[in-house]
């Protein structure tokens, strides 16, 4: 892997004299049609040896490029705020927007190279991580990224070498800490542990660059080169380096399916809706501000057809929790800063901390949902939706975050009532628009959307509920029932079944 | 102040049950109005005594309101993010964009109550902080918002009283802390420390409103029906409720100014250049990894002429600093969440932590240059931005962080013959625009904006330097010297004339 960057590349002052002047404009060029185009963020990773020159190559992109359409994305040790969320939180958060270039001085991979060198990181979880990272990069790349992942490589000779002249020079002595030295010692370590984590993300799509750092002319003119190359080729074809997805298969040629299979007859009368709202709300105060909970976090995603009874599921719940542990989430139209982002982007900005609550109202599924059967992405983007709609919800569930989700299905006559009803009440009036009747016409390609979805993501950690909401009485308590035994189960580390033992035990 | 407030009043079911239909509809109706009008941010402040109703409050707002223009904003202990930024950076992060309302539980008055009362909030500070509540209130009024600020109010028998109602209630217990309860005991003391905030906080542009709490139907319509009169008669009038601001006055009738007094012609050779250089990027570097630094911040803020070197001087501090330690902030056209927030937003979002760099490429000071001179923004709105500007940067120093602000002046010759060489020099043309020619037509304007935000805006916490900068070695090394010995003077805790002796002692 890092053979060719252990000839001794060098490069002459006047050919890299030369060559400069050329490159800093062909870069600028490329920035603007970046910029003008739109579309395309642009992410690169600066990573290697210490001493390799990862600081230069940042401060020289800096000198040639123009640096209003540049950021340098700096990682030490995460902050509470991150901590309290998924690992890749903060590299979301990061994320530079289409049309501009970010640099990550630090990445997704800095945490599993040096947790492996120390040993504190087992094979196979290192396994599950690299998994977790190649699906990460070729979600930016379908989302249209650019993603040049550099390591600038030293042979230990060289190491030794470079970091004692760094240490020499007064501007520069700072660049070496103990840790750098450290650093050297493992030199052998660190080579097979990069060695075998480059390998494993060497992807088509996010393939690595190495590049011998002795030679600082022949490093930085290598770097600019390959970044320029990269921005002209992506600008000049226009290709994503989309990864291939599977069509869906219907397996369904009964007609049956799990919505049809749901019986919307269930009811509940006022009186024991009442007794046993109270019950669950009570329930859900109480876990929510169990102790245990304050490691944990919990999201309520809310999917449904138009007047299927969202709003007032969701006030339900709200309604047992303190104003100040709770956030509902409506999801509307993206905003400009969203729309330079990858789908998710949105999502990941709400994930709450240990200890809160978000609340979704529509959610990340809209892509396999409203924008599938709208037509509003491509096929291939909501196809691979669904593994990275999985993906984000295995991140969350390994944060600590409980992760609920709803369907709540109506039948057609009951919505039609309902849209009736609504017109009439002018408070809920706003409720109803032109869109809810044309909605209407495309029930059944919804229907089939929900259940390919719960085909594909209902899984074990982020189970889907399908909740029948004919009867409102009857839907609220099944929801507050539903979020209350999976915060009971997962505050007690126990699978749901043995959480149901434990109530009856109660009494209850 | 608050008797009015303790005269039981009380509403009966039935008139209740008549006024909540139209008011809901009228709040609804008011929502989409604010929402089509995209001009006013609604900020509601939720306090008052514990068990008076402020989380009941909240949740019947959400269940009048569409809860998807709406957001509950809650505030506990600060993280560590925020603990390393000024007091006001979580508020300014939690505002809502125009067009929508924020539901403060818990705002920029907690703290101060709470401190006041166990004593560990001097007369004197909580003067002060009084004082920066109502100025940064006054900001957000002239910046378009609506300010509501709902104190709920109860005698103590009443507070008595529901708090054991609150208790009793198995779906309400949890909102009785032992803390509601020590509450209850330092009744008085809240009373006279809360009295006295509000009363100093009472101003014409965000007035009190104190609303009886016992009764839930008189409580909930009162909050609705104010929010209500509140948001029609502001989007009927469409008056922001301007604070007076003075006009300049000009003393330089003798035309001497501080720009016209620079001696431009200040130069240094490219030998004493490179030497210097050499000892003011050691210098920086050794400062920025001062142990002493991880508690402070520091913000250079780069101000002029268009081609007057802010590049250049930019890379020269940045080409001392770590990486992953400086985020450069490039200045350009704000983002469409940025337009929906007052001006200052979006130069809060990229306040540093303690132990980083932010260096702003053009500034904050954009609204009394080009904002002003371009007549991009009105007069009013200028003119009220060199206070708002001071209270940014006395919070930002309050907080740590090390400002410093320079203005790169050149003459108009120099300029040209920058223009023109770099029409020459291709990696440099995207350097100079139509723009720039145009921007040339108006020096005088921008030399008397310049001037006058340097009377205006030069403070002690954060003076201006002015930089002679036909030369650029000069200009340079002044910008580099000035950070250094801000740096060593701020982090050594003496002013800077005693680190000038400092140095002198070690033989500089």
């Amino acid at each position: 892997m890092f053979e060719s960057a252990e000839i001794g590349h060098k490069l002459d002052k006047e050919t890299y004299r030369q060559a400069v002047p050329g490159l800093r404009s062909a870069l600028l060029d490329a920035q603007y049609d970046l910029k003008e185009n739109g579309k395309i963020p642009v992410i690169v990773l600066v990573s290697g040896q210490d001493g390799a020159g990862k600081g230069e190559t940042i401060n020289i992109l800096y000198e040639w490029m123009d640096p209003r359409y540049l950021s340098t994305l700096a990682f030490s040790e995460p902050t509470d705020e991150e901590r309290d969320r998924p690992v890749m939180w903060r590299y979301w958060r990061a994320l530079p927007p289409k049309g501009r270039t970010g640099i990550f001085a630090g990445s997704w991979y800095s945490d599993s190279i040096r947790q492996r060198i120390e040993d504190s990181l087992s094979l196979t979880d290192l396994d599950a991580r690299i998994d977790q990272i190649n699906r990460f990069e070729a979600m930016l790349v379908n989302e249209g990224a650019l993603v040049l992942k550099f390591w600038f490589h030293l042979t230990k000779d060289a190491q030794k070498k470079r970091l004692k002249a760094l240490e020499k020079d007064p501007r520069t002595a700072w660049r070496v800490t103990p840790w750098s030295w450290e650093r050297l010692k493992s030199y052998d370590k660190l080579q097979e542990v990069a060695g075998h984590i480059l390998r494993m993300t060497n992807t088509a799509w996010a393939p690595w660059i190495i590049v011998e750092g002795s030679d600082d002319r022949y490093r930085s003119l290598t770097a600019g080169s390959v970044l320029l190359d990269a921005l002209k080729q992506r600008l000049a074809t226009g290709d994503t380096q989309d990864t291939p997805v599977a069509p869906l298969v219907h397996t369904q040629i009964d007609g049956r399916n799990v919505l049809a299979a749901l019986d919307l007859k269930k009811k509940l009368s006022d009186k024991d809706y009442d007794e046993q709202l109270g019950h669950w709300q009570g329930r859900l105060s109480e876990l929510a501000r169990d102790p245990r909970f304050k490691q944990r976090s919990l999201i309520c995603a809310f999917e449904g057809a138009d007047a299927a009874g969202k709003g007032g599921a969701i006030r339900r719940i709200a309604g047992a929790l303190d104003a100040r542990q709770y956030q509902i989430v409506p999801v509307a139209a993206p905003t400009e800063e969203e729309r330079a982002q990858p789908y998710l982007w949105r999502f990941w900005r709400h994930v709450p901390r240990h200890g809160r609550v978000a609340i979704f109202d529509r959610t990340w599924y809209g892509r396999v949902l409203v924008e599938r059967v709208e037509g509003f992405c491509s096929e291939r983007d909501w196809l691979r939706a669904y593994s990275e709609i999985n993906d984000f919800e295995h991140e969350l569930a390994e944060a600590g975050a409980i992760v609920v989700k709803f369907w709540l299905q109506v039948s057609q006559e009951e919505q039609l009532k309902r849209f009736k009803e609504r017109e009439k009440i002018e408070f809920k009036r706003f409720k109803i628009t032109e869109e809810d009747w044309r909605n209407r016409e495309k029930w059944d390609a919804y229907q089939q959307a929900v259940c390919d979805l719960v085909d594909r993501t209902s899984t074990s950690t982020a189970p889907w509920t399908l909740v029948e909401s004919n009867d409102k009485n009857f839907a609220r308590i099944k929801i507050l029932q539903t979020v209350c035994e999976r915060l009971e189960a997962e505050l007690a580390g126990k699978p749901a079944a043995k959480s149901k033992k434990r109530k009856a035990a109660d009494g209850k």
